[in-house]
């Protein structure tokens, strides 16, 4: 089983995979075995078997689990971070902290079609993805170990995808991330001081700047961040305050699905397909012990869901690994310029 | 002139490069177009016209500034992410902050032979590579605007390295980066509680243990750190209280010539010449108003300078980028071993 270990200097909490520890070799000879050349595909229909069990699925046709005839579907991780039994037992190991690596890894299969780009997928198709999305939430939310649960898709080998079938996966964590304690903890203060939602002032003043906004709708807006870490990166937010994703409507995740196949398209058609990997920032699970012990807020008034989209260009280096900071050679403004007069 | 921009979410300040922003081509066609593929190595003796004048230089033989000669030499990057001249000018933009792009952007060219692997340079030539890092780091915090100095090195292209050419970098920002700020506090607070030191603690404890530390002689250890990030991530760290790396004596110095060549060896042994990033952790300026706004410790006493080194096989993708949590499939423990056991 792995490890969830703590350094007490970043106070950052690593996954440490002591069970299948992969040898220098490993890291010189092939790299990643699980890469795109293995001659079949994991993911397309009629390779069901080589799967674990489906824990859910989009079947229109009413077909049986496990075979051909879904439209999109969820299994565990074969090669999973995080394991689902057990108790996280977390304890002192002299100075460090450890527990076990209790979680969730799941995969999810975002359409029968290999190598299909969101932005070329039906906005019917991407409903039914970001419908499976909030199912799982609701689902892993019911588990009152996992603080968190985080998801994301890695598009592109430069992006960490290992897999060309277009895929998104699903961690559940007994540890709030740092990433989102941060902007829990900044969104709680703001709302502390101004009883007033960080998210929704920073949407409120970009809409009337405008410079930064990519496309925006009666639901939700894509901006490109004010400081944003990477080129061409930018946020998707529901114009009206929600904190938690998986409790928007039909009719929401309706309109989110228009405007990811919209952004994806501007993308892809200014950046040519660019690898790239997104990232879904919800509220923590109410269920777990947050409150009492990583949270001090009121949730549902002080946090506000977002996406995350980053696309993939520029190579990181020892400057933002040793300093957090970022160089971003492309200004916000001129990345949403270019995003907004792309031909979709 | 570039742009230090604050995100009020992450709590991150970016570098925005406005004055030369990359358009979407730059990014497809070519990439960075100061790659190695030039033929002329604007590193190499001979070639010092192609860089902004000398700033610092051994040269042993009493040789001109600006022309062949030197063993080492610094001049400030042609193309650097933040500028010399003028004040930062912080201020609010809205909800959001900003500064100027004050600060130094230097490189430090450490050996005269192109191509030429840090594993086998002779002590005394990584000897005056760390005294030129020292020397550089004096000077810079004579200035107050600079609240920290930061020196890395980018090895291979896949760490960021867009020259061959061995190299490190020297940028001195007027904002005390998140990395660091974390470790600061994190050790302010435990010499707050305990009145010791948090790496002086977690140094006996490792050596004490035994098994993460690959190599330790009377000045320096090096270790595996307990909740690595990467594969095969190490740490240097001094084995006497030190808060700054400027104020290590000559005698120091050279032992850590020795240590940094030798584990230098171990990966190039280990990992057939990974590629890899390695950072400097040194006290902030003092000269700077870090105490009033930043800091409120006593520096000497709960800081302790360290290198990090960071070996770059693993790409970093959508759930370490949206989480801050890392998964690292090599234990440790193991890494330590490798290590250890390197024919060097």
């Amino acid at each position: 089983m792995s490890e969830l270990r703590h350094d007490p200097l970043s106070r950052r909490w690593v996954i440490i995979a002591t069970e299948r520890s992969r040898r220098p070799t490993e890291f010189i000879v092939n790299g990643d075995a699980r890469t795109d050349g293995a001659h079949v595909c994991p993911f397309c229909p009629g390779n069901e078997r080589f799967t674990p069990p489906e824990i859910a699925a989009v079947r229109t046709d009413g077909s049986a689990p496990n075979g051909p005839g879904w439209q999109s579907r969820v299994f565990a991780n074969k090669y999973p971070a995080l394991a689902i039994e057990g108790e996280p037992d977390r304890r002192a190991v002299g100075i460090f902290d450890r527990q076990r690596g209790v979680g969730a890894h799941e995969i999810l299969v975002e359409a029968p079609e290999h190598g299909l780009h969101m932005a070329d997928m039906e906005p019917v198709q991407l409903e039914r993805v970001l419908g499976l999305y909030q199912e799982r939430l609701r689902d892993l939310h019911r588990d009152p170990r996992f603080k968190y649960v985080l998801i994301f898709k890695n598009h592109g080998p430069a992006a960490g995808a290992s897999l060309a079938h277009p895929h998104s996966q699903i961690i559940a964590t007994p540890v709030t991330p740092r990433a989102i304690a941060s902007e829990l903890e900044s969104a709680r203060q703001h709302y502390y001081v101004k009883t007033r939602c960080l998210y929704c002032d920073i949407l409120n003043q970009e809409l009337e700047a405008g410079v930064r906004v990519v496309s925006a709708d009666e639901h939700f807006a894509v901006l490109a961040p004010y400081a944003s870490r990477f080129p061409f990166e930018t946020m998707i937010i529901p114009r009206r305050h929600r904190h938690a994703f998986a409790s928007e409507s039909p009719a929401a995740i309706a309109a989110l699905a228009r405007t990811l196949k919209d952004i994806m398209a501007r993308l892809k058609s200014v950046l040519r397909d660019p690898p790239f990997n997104f990232v879904v920032h919800t509220a923590p699970n109410v269920a777990a012990d947050y409150r009492r012990r990583d949270y001090w807020g009121t949730i549902e008034v002080d946090f506000h869901w977002h996406m995350e989209l980053l696309p993939r260009l520029t190579q990181v280096a020892g400057f933002e690994w040793g300093s957090g900071l970022f160089i971003n050679p492309t200004a916000p403004e001129d990345a949403a310029a270019f995003l907004r007069d792309a031909a979709v």
